[in-house]
């Protein structure tokens, strides 16, 4: 990864700009544009030169994975670290503007700079900044959320041969996370999602104790991380002989993803994806159990911008990875939702997690 | 659990009892309040009643779960449904006094409800209250954490018939992590850390493509999360026989680690702890690589309050559970840590990871 270009793209960025130094705390921000993949650092983002701060732990494994920043390892906190250095700058310049992320710094950690900095130095919030340039992937990060993705798609095959009345979720979620594993996975992307019978109808319910019924829906939602970025989809199979209900349910949330799939390309605002889906399931008189958006970005994290939902005006651009997910939820019997990851291409978008979406019954 | 005990015993507390609303945003502190296990909504703390604030992926989900408070389904994100809930309240009693979490929330999220709310509400900041009630766990969460402990102590065997030179850091995982879930783990803890050869001097490498030399150590720093409590645990095994060097390392290790379990008591301030940890390994002289703090809490998270750090004054409770973990890092040769999570009794302490601390070489 070319991390200088990434930062000297982003220090002329406009709300970057007014700024001395930008203090970056969000740790996959941090880890875009300079390399280190631990739990704890701070980089200080400046024309003159960057320093990465971090604490004795990670001595070895900055030095080894920082690139573009001069590395600082602080006795105290990182933030404490940054804030000697940045009061060293301001007795070269007074009035010095530090540009902080406001969604990721918490209260008190900003009180604590304001307390070590103020009145020398004056913080600026930003919002998204990092976030928005991660929006669009470069061929690099292309490469490997391809490859997390055609690891990610390989898993459910694992669970497949086990989905029979009494199986515990937790065993299917074993069975797939295995595969990921000896795949080269270095984690899922987030808690897997195994939802068995009525549970199916909770759209964020993890792996439990509860056994395959025999007669309903199993909804799987898993992902994983290779190489630092993530994958994410979602396959619902059924269990035994479907009722027309759970037919038309399936078929329903089926056309609703190929709709919205159908409308993602360059230029289009995110807000008419999610569209195309909710008016597939509203002409099936099953708008008002999709309770939630059609989709998001994925890349160094599972969640990330854009957020494909009702009304977002954020414009799709080529190099765009978002999930296109859709579910309908039938409270007490149970719910299904469908997703892939899409790439947007220069003229429409390609299909990263490819694989049979015609319902499986077992 | 009884959510409502502890949320009584909260707002008796001395920084609480000031305020006439306080909003638990820290979703493990939610948890410990209400138990409401998922990743989005807020919980506004209130005498009169406390309510519950997600959005529409919850809604069966914090109705099976959420007790001792009222749930809110809010069509926005949960802050901006407590912030309209708080303006309904203020129009009944001006100058409402509301406090935060302020290491949780972020200046975003501040400054989101300064700007609905002001200026009929104060924010107060507030640290570590609810942090500081879960230091000391109850009889139903030792139960709990027991049960963690117990499964997360096996999964090493799970591991050990593969461990040979030429095996990936990742093979190895993928072992222990399928135990974990075929043990009905909910998820690990952490990323699992295997850190085989040189790899092992870096206190945090989660596990790699990298692969078990023909001699050297391999480190495995892993924790399983059961019914929403954590272990933790490391162990390091050399493949190939030791230099001299290697066990005078592993020795001095075991032997700080055993001091420092030896110096847990009711009473006894933490910084004591890593004292008795640290001052075996300068005998040695190795305290100079013996680069992090000697413990840290463990519950709902896996690393929370207390801090068992050098100079930390914190008095260890009977029923709190902390973990002891020194280690030592020989950069580009490698490392050691042992590490036990123990409960506080009466009288000391009880280990609750046993197993074999003696040099095991494969």
């Amino acid at each position: 990864m070319d991390y200088r270009t990434r930062q000297n793209q982003l220090l002329q960025s406009e709300e970057i700009s007014k700024c001395d130094v930008f203090l970056v705390t969000h740790l996959p921000n941090v880890r875009y544009l300079c390399g280190f993949t631990g739990s704890s650092g701070v980089l200080a983002l400046a024309p003159s030169g960057s320093v990465f701060f971090t604490d004795g732990r990670y001595t070895e494994q900055a030095r080894t994975e920082v690139a573009g920043a001069r590395v600082v390892i602080v006795r105290k906190s990182p933030l404490a670290g940054v804030a000697e250095w940045l009061l060293r700058r301001a007795q070269r310049k007074s009035g010095l503007r530090v540009g902080i992320e406001s969604e990721h710094l918490s209260v008190a950690s900003r009180a604590l700079l304001m307390r070590l900095l103020s009145p020398r130095l004056r913080l600026r919030n930003t919002a998204g900044v990092v976030e928005r340039r991660r929006m669009v992937k470069d061929a690099e990060e292309l490469a490997r959320i391809r490859s997390a993705a055609k690891l990610g798609t390989s898993l459910l095959r694992a669970a497949l041969p086990l989905v029979r009345p009494g199986t515990p979720e937790t065993t299917l979620a074993a069975e797939m996370e295995y595969a990921a594993r000896r795949g080269g996975a270095e984690e899922m992307s987030f808690p897997t999602i195994v939802a068995a019978g009525p549970r199916s109808a909770l759209p964020h319910a993890h792996a439990s104790a509860n056994l395959v019924p025999r007669r309903g829906f199993v909804l799987f939602d898993f992902g994983v991380i290779l190489a630092g970025y993530c994958s994410d989809m979602t396959r619902t199979v059924h269990v035994g002989r479907p009722t027309a209900e759970a037919r038309r349910v399936y078929q329903a949330v089926l056309e609703a993803q190929l709709a919205a799939i159908a409308a993602v390309r360059p230029g289009v605002a995110v807000g008419e994806v999610d569209r195309a889906a909710r008016n597939v399931l509203r002409g099936a008189g099953l708008a008002r159990y999709f309770t939630h958006s059609t989709g998001h970005g994925v890349g160094l994290e599972i969640h990330e911008p854009p957020r494909v939902a009702a009304g977002q005006q954020e414009r799709l651009q080529s190099g765009m990875v978002i999930t296109v997910e859709p579910g309908v939820y039938l409270a007490k019997r149970g719910g299904v939702r469908i997703e892939d990851m899409v790439v947007v291409t220069g003229s429409g978008c390609e299909v990263l997690t490819s694989t049979s979406k015609e319902l499986i019954v077992l």
